[in-house]
């Protein structure tokens, strides 16, 4: 039987919340629903253990990792699964940079940091992956900030011979993916784009986060999309929409003898599915990589990421 | 300078009313918005005459083609082109198989005859295919109607070294395209399918046509989509449409956790535009074919086509 | 404290499972959620006991009310309410005219007889009509057969001292009381009307009864929308949703300067639910009438019905 | 033959060009189409001469009113009016207090002063109401700014027996308007609101502004939508979308037994024709008022605007 992945979280928001209740939600039922790649290299979706958890929250630190993923601003749905205490008290994350060796001695024995923290905070990201690498630990940035694509990073990790994967984690399906085939979709069949749009609705803490810091986010957006046709309207943050994400997406182009052809989509999705469904893609290869020994940029998370590597910072 | 492709059509409809007016716009502007391929072995999409028109309409027979296309039903609306008297004058169609030595005749000169006539007429499609044959013409079955999908047509059409093409044209940007999209984008991602459906709503002569003779057409769909959760909700005529098609697709998928993914999508597009786009394909692909003396079907053509050969009859 | 209303049921579909199952519901929650009246003549949504039922169906036939409103085909949801057994049992309906003295003795100790069953046999309609009239209970139709806008069963109950209401139930809250808002908003506002349509996608019993018998609902529903500018396309008949109703409406119109007003609607209910919101209120108003002493058709129920008394039959 | 209306416009946007044309559209062809009142007094529509222009831009100042209504930022598009030059030249706008004679003088003749400027500059507003006071004419504020609900500018129109009219048009036919529509109707069948959100997107330089200033706009939204489970998504500003603004909006209701409710819509409307498809009204009133020689906000406009006399300033 294979060894579960150890892995430790920063952020015990809902994108750790719908990860570690779905891995429980995976393990009780068996299903396999939802789910991307059943196995990566022996490893199934049930085959990791959450070894650490830091929050700056002080309701989340000193909680059961079970307890607090459900506190608010949470509002990830409760699954149908079974979490009785896990045992993981939920540490104090750090705030700066003289806080590197205690986390980093709170790494021991984790093979895999998932930074999982909110977006737009480029020194709170680059501290844990020191701290990462003075732990030897693995490191998964899901955030926009930069830490894989700066290429500094990338050699230090390539030169302790350990895993970094970032930047901005696509999600498992939301507007980004849609709307990129969407678009490739016309430019395959011919038609010509005349203009399109994308409206982003979302009620959790991130959403609000992102609004609030939304250039960071919407430069990767574009980075994304690629044409100056395709616009991003404000993300809006309504709270009544919990984990849901509404997004509304336009497409207007022309056909054969110039004619119109209009495109009106409306996607509903649970962002924090997305992340999840990604994330444990995104364990399973770091971990995988450093079990074999390979540091550096693993080649097989390319296309789960927005800004990987050779994206500009 | 390239010969250009001398063309025969069955069928003097709204899609022949787009392929002809679309030709004549793209010569007069130079304009490339919204072409597939401006260049198949060196024939332009402004690179094909139209030399014979057949229809079975009385008011369209005797008059010049570039009057008939804007006959009643006809409703595609009138492009930014000139058109000039083309002093092809509409013929009478074959209703029958005693007539297909006069069509044969009439066909002379041509090289390619596009079958573009109302699907649900599978004897008279396969009366053209005979007269092409008698012709020495490579024929082109945009019908959902078998033809290229009956293996001894395809093996007549080989033995006499003349192309075939067919059966059912996949529009350049349909319904079928865009849900195929999606539903394999779902899957791709690991999203599990839970229902789907399709509504198409159409104010053209055809689109009367397909819902009274729905089945037919319905079948060719579902091989397309080839999923048990996939339901097409039955056709609507509403004459006020014009040409314009609208369709609204509905997805519903679970992703990690089996939280609910939900995709609502309406297309506007101009069908016959959307069968222009690819017929100008598909005569240039049988012109070049039978210039080359390449009988049977042209593998560049598999992809153009809902119901290729090897398809379920 | 108010005497309860005693109440039979012909037909065991949705509408009476979402009716039996709602009463049950506010009774014991004591919600006044999605009601429309609270109260009427002192009647709240709990004071009203089913005392018999009426089926053809072979499963349902026998059984207590409770279970048969579970039964295939049936696919209303179960609403959180605790459904003991009703003490009811399901007795055989009528399916022709010798059986209306069976029915009205069947009757016997009721007040007002719901004629819920699916639309589509006006002579059934007809003969729970006599039934009632025969037991000296209050009738009302939801359906859209014709009873009460036949002027001559209305004289018959108007001279028994018997209420009848019907026919054709407006749903609490459906597409036809939807689209005419926004139609009259159009109006009101001084925008001119150019094409309107309506697509009506369904997955129950009740609905597939409709699109195998969509003229007589049809032309009810164009009686309602009263334009020939709007069109209905065809109903379709999906099974996958389930007791869920979703609607498409399209409206197109004209403003200052015939500048283009374009809106698109998508509705989401239950429509069981709608139905038995509405019977609430005619059982409640049919069971006032008759305690009063007032035949014929009560004003107050003018509003809640798609063909009252004076429409066309 | 009545005496047509001589106004003076404040502004030279696309709401003062969707008004000129659309006066000159209406007399030139007769149409009614898209007029909410052909008649009020004895004024159609196109008994309105525009007298006199006043704009900021150095672009628009000099030039013929019928020339600067097509200069940039202007997207409006062209209707199909004969346009020769109007012979009034546009004057430069007041930008404080110390121009309100300047501006007085130049209204000498006219009857309506119609204050179109963008919203957000209550100063500006007021100035020019005030010039409107010394010259002896009404006033028509379309802007959310406070005049007309000022108690003590009101009074003063009052005691100068001059009608002012105001505050914040109400579109013909706007997001607004529909919202509340619907929100009415779900309210009146009884159905209970759980969320509602309402997003909008433009493309004209007044919604450029309008997204600036977005505080404001907003408040006088939500006077008139009252609920605070609806919510405003930030307006988001897509130059693409040229002078049509697109709403999104989503209803989230419960009916009978609490099952859901859901509603989506999508709205296109060119806003500069909905802003003058009520204008035309509010000057005839005005001018009606005036002529009468009534003093004050006439009640005929009460229904016109948002934020009317007795809402909070």
């Amino acid at each position: 039987m294979i060894e579960k992945v150890r892995v430790a979280v920063v952020g015990v928001g809902n994108n750790t919340s719908a990860l570690v209740q779905g891995i429980s939600f995976y393990r009780d039922t068996g299903s396999l629903v939802g789910i991307h790649r059943p196995e990566i290299s022996g490893l199934g979706v049930g085959d990791i253990d959450v070894v650490a958890a830091f929050a700056i929250s002080d309701a989340k630190v000193g909680k059961d990792l079970h307890e607090a993923i459900f506190l608010p601003p949470n509002n990830f749905p409760r699954l149908a699964a079974e979490l009785p205490p896990s045992g993981v008290t939920v540490q104090r994350g750090l705030v700066d940079s003289t806080e590197i060796e205690r986390v980093a001695h709170a790494l021991k024995g984790a093979e895999v940091l998932l930074y999982s923290a909110p977006s737009g905070r480029p020194q709170t990201a680059q501290a844990y992956a020191e701290a990462a690498l003075t732990a030897g630990v693995a490191f998964v940035n899901t955030t926009s900030d930069a830490v894989a694509r700066e290429p500094s990073w990338l050699r230090r990790f390539e030169e302790a011979g350990l895993p970094l994967i970032g930047d901005d984690l696509a999600s498992q399906f939301g507007t980004s993916v849609l709307h990129h085939t969407l678009l490739r979709l016309l430019e395959e069949r011919g038609l010509t784009l005349v203009s399109s749009y994308q409206v982003n609705l979302g009620g959790t803490e991130d959403f609000r986060n992102l609004v609030e810091n939304s250039n960071t986010k919407k430069q990767s957006k574009l980075n994304a999309l690629g044409s100056d046709k395709v616009q991003l309207a404000p993300l809006g943050y309504l709270p009544q929409l919990g984990s849901e994400k509404i997004a509304h997406l336009n497409i207007e182009a022309k056909g054969w003898g110039e004619t119109a052809v209009s495109l009106d989509v409306r996607l509903k999705v649970h962002d924090p599915s997305g992340a999840a469904g990604v994330n444990i893609d995104l364990i399973r290869i770091a971990a995988t990589a450093l079990r074999a020994g390979r540091g550096g940029y693993p080649a097989e998370a390319a296309t789960l990421l927005k800004s990987p590597p050779g994206t500009a910072v």
